[in-house]
């Protein structure tokens, strides 16, 4: 620890916070970041070519590493376009540490061309925000970062280091304080009311997310379905499922309005395991802002912030179902479509073909609603979805996620229009040689705001918006998008050129596009 | 103006304020103007595939037009995603309106996906933010808008419309006021302070930028430079400089900073015109903040809100230097390099072949330092840089100022590096068929931070410092990924092939990019 600088002290620390991993696209303030990487190994530093694609992978990391990689972002223009992915990794309520680099202090005075608000912008977005003033505090600002990260359910904390930080000697720290907050409990009140729902004999929802999500405590809560008669539905958006064979199947809040509505038209009760109070994306002229009934009973059990699988566990000793059988998905043959290439088809296609334990990543907007019904028996996998809206987070989430689970096979199903934002990812996958199968579903177009359009009032529009919501004239090809990105890709017109292209595909080493031509 | 919502509203407010143009990437909440521009003609709206292009076109858009464009982007996450470019253009200086859909009004309580803190990320790249609460506060909050937008300088202008507002019927409104405040004078004092020091006979430097940087108040200044003898300097970065034969040509302050203190060393005066106090665009250790001489003497002449060529005006009618010649470039014939590809030798080549009334758009870093030497004797054109520092800028802002300027030639020198942020903007080249020539200054890397990792102290690095500065592992084909989006393109290895396709460029309609491959 002697003769360290504050870059290497950071460096240092984040490694003993067992942050090892870094997606960094680094500008002159964090030069000496960059520099320290070399002097202190450990770091595994992820070079991406746009910040969008180093907050998203780290987002994808988190998901499944469980524990925050940082990434390293130039001021504030350069945080600022990773804030769409920082949007999305919040609402997937994941650990991540942002290292900003600053002007050096003072040299702010002069509002050189750089110069801009950091803490304002990070702090629309981050849970923790802190500006280091010296060298000497860094280890202890970080080790606090880290520890904010990994607070539960996981927060998004956004370190600002001035340049004159990073450059000047720092002296030696005292032991760092690495650990989060204990997860807390629902009070004994909470269950209380849960349990009489649950044995009113009355129709009861649980909506689960977070990590209720997971195998063992989906199981608990599939005990619990079993001995009341209950129904159990994840939010609709979620960071992270552990679905596929061999565990129990959940299925997702619909999000179109209307059969969210009727998702809980009869419940008497709701029961929050980690979930928002349910309400459909968008409001619409006459639709309501919240998807239950007006007269239901809404019980909030468990905050984010509780440990939600020892809930569960709770909840399944008070009701005694403990000893019930959850309902685990049996795995089975699946068929192959054949012929035109459908979105549906697209679905059934990968599902028939998933390797297992593979990890798979939806950004497919519109295309994927279909897919939990459809990929029912398929072997075990992780499901990551867009969690905040904000498209352009399927393909670095996938980056992240293949950085997380070396051995494993990430399938990223995405859209055309949302692959357009954050394209650059592709670029890291191949530098990585990562085992990312991207299938973009090539259907021209924002299909999803088509139906947006109506449901807002405009039943019918002309030329003008059409060209709004369409990604024709000119066609993209991806198969060329990604070939200049040195990531081998093909197109398929039929599903027995998309399955051939999925068996190669998954079973080589390194990226691999596939552009699904739907409807052509 | 019978039976409009809001949507209308707006579209008809923008358009009787002179905004006709409307970069756009909508999302649910903006599909009411979508659909307002079918039933409203007179917008043209032109989409992109990443909002990062879309305030960087309306950037490149209102240096050219001196209007502003609008931009539509959907919620804080997209409003994000543009956030670099918006402080691109606010340190240019340019009008610009951001209309920024929001949930209905209620809606945001749900918290639901895509809620975030609109007005959080709009303030810190905005001189003005403001979120419409009614349908029949849109007009006048809209006028309001273009009012700020075009208040000298030039100000970033961001409306928030909550959906319901966009949906509602708006009640007819009064007359609308667009007229933004007239511009302001120095005072007196300031001039007689201004002509002291350059009636002293002491080494004066006037420092410009702003709209003092255009044909007619650079004559003004050069007439002044005559009649005195004193030396002027454009800041480092400007929004649009004209310059070229017939014009007066002026350096740029230097951007290493020991160049830039070199530049200022013997000034015992510095009069701005409408430029910040020179400054480095980062500190270092052991180099000073600012760049004049501590005992300079600094006098503020104009600032950017006011009349930048009325004041240079005033001041040479006091100096009695009306009568002065001014210092006119000539056009001469510029030599075309051969052989090897390097940076230099594509700056001459873009030189000797630029046409008549060309548009540069420099976004080249490293790579175009030596432009301004090396063009001397073109013909008349328009220069446009990066001005925030925030890479990303290049290929948007070409984008942009060929929409305002059909009828002219953009030429876009742009880094590797840089061009892969915003990338997504040469499909919106293809579509709207704009004549766009794109040189790829490849050079494989982010080749200025390897002279910044020197600057502050790195003298040496190893091989993962190194893979972070490059771009290599796998190379980018920039022909492929503009093939892509639709986008013909070739790459030049030596300078008769680069010569040879800049020819081939400018002399065919819509967009070309050349790779051009440095040092291979």
């Amino acid at each position: 620890m002697q003769d360290r600088n504050g870059a290497e002290t950071l460096v240092e620390t984040l490694l003993a916070g067992k942050v090892d991993v870094c997606f960094a696209n680094p500008g002159t303030s964090e030069m000496q970041f960059v520099a320290a990487l070399d002097k202190i190994p450990g770091m595994r530093c992820v070079l991406g070519l746009f910040e969008g694609v180093v907050t998203g992978a780290a987002d994808g990391y988190a998901r499944m590493a469980d524990k925050p990689a940082s990434t390293l972002l130039h001021l504030a223009p350069g945080l600022g376009n990773g804030l769409a992915n920082l949007h999305n990794a919040k609402r997937a309520q994941v650990p991540l540490v942002n290292i900003v680099g600053e002007h050096r202090q003072g040299h702010k005075e002069t509002d050189s061309p750089l110069t801009g608000d950091i803490e304002g912008v990070a702090r629309t977005m981050s849970e923790w925000v802190k500006t280091s003033t010296s060298a000497d505090h860094i280890a202890a600002d970080a080790a606090e970062a880290i520890r904010e990260a990994n607070t539960l359910p996981g927060r998004i904390a956004t370190l600002i280091l001035p340049a004159d930080t990073a450059w000047t000697k720092a002296q030696p720290h005292g032991k760092l304080d690495f650990a989060a907050p204990a997860p807390t409990m629902p009070s004994s009140a909470q269950f209380d009311a849960a349990v009489k729902a649950l044995q009113s004999g009355e129709k009861v929802i649980l909506v689960l997310s977070g990590r209720a999500l997971r195998a063992a405590p989906l199981a608990l809560a599939s005990q619990i379905v079993q001995r009341t008669g209950a129904t159990m539905l994840a939010q609709y958006a979620n960071g992270r499922i552990e679905r596929g064979a061999g565990r129990v199947a959940i299925a997702r809040t619909p999000a179109p309005v209307d059969q969210g509505v009727a998702a809980f038209k009869d419940a008497k009760h709701v029961i929050l395991i980690g979930a928002k109070v349910p309400a459909p994306m968008f409001g619409y002229p006459g639709k309501p802002d919240y998807l239950m009934q007006p007269g239901a009973n809404l019980i909030e059990l468990a905050a984010p912030t509780d440990d939600l699988h020892e809930t569960l566990r709770e909840l399944a000793a008070r009701l005694k179902a403990l000893d019930a059988v959850p309902l685990l998905e049996a795995q089975k043959e699946l068929a192959l479509p054949q012929g035109v290439l459908t979105a549906e088809a697209v679905l059934r296609t990968i599902s028939a073909l998933m390797p297992e334990n593979a990890i798979i990543v939806d950004e497919s907007i519109s295309a994927g609603r279909s897919f939990f019904p459809v990929s029912m028996g398929t072997p075990a996998h992780d499901y990551l979805q867009l969690t905040g809206g904000s498209i352009g987070s399927g393909l670095p989430m996938a980056t992240g996620a293949a950085i997380a689970c070396p051995g494993r096979t990430v399938i990223n199903m995405e859209g055309d229009g949302s692959s357009m934002y954050t394209i650059q990812a592709l670029w890291t996958q191949a530098r990585e040689k990562l085992n990312v199968v991207t299938v973009i579903f090539a259907n021209r177009g924002y299909q999803i705001l088509k139906g947006e359009l109506v449901s807002v009032g405009a039943a019918s529009w002309g030329e003008r918006a059409e060209r709004m919501l369409s990604i024709v004239e000119p066609d993209i090809s991806w198969v060329k998008l990604a070939e200049g990105m040195g990531v081998e890709a093909r197109a398929a017109t039929t599903c027995e050129e998309l399955a051939q292209l999925i068996r190669h595909a998954v079973s080589r080493p390194g990226p691999f596009l596939i552009e699904a031509q739907i409807g052509r």
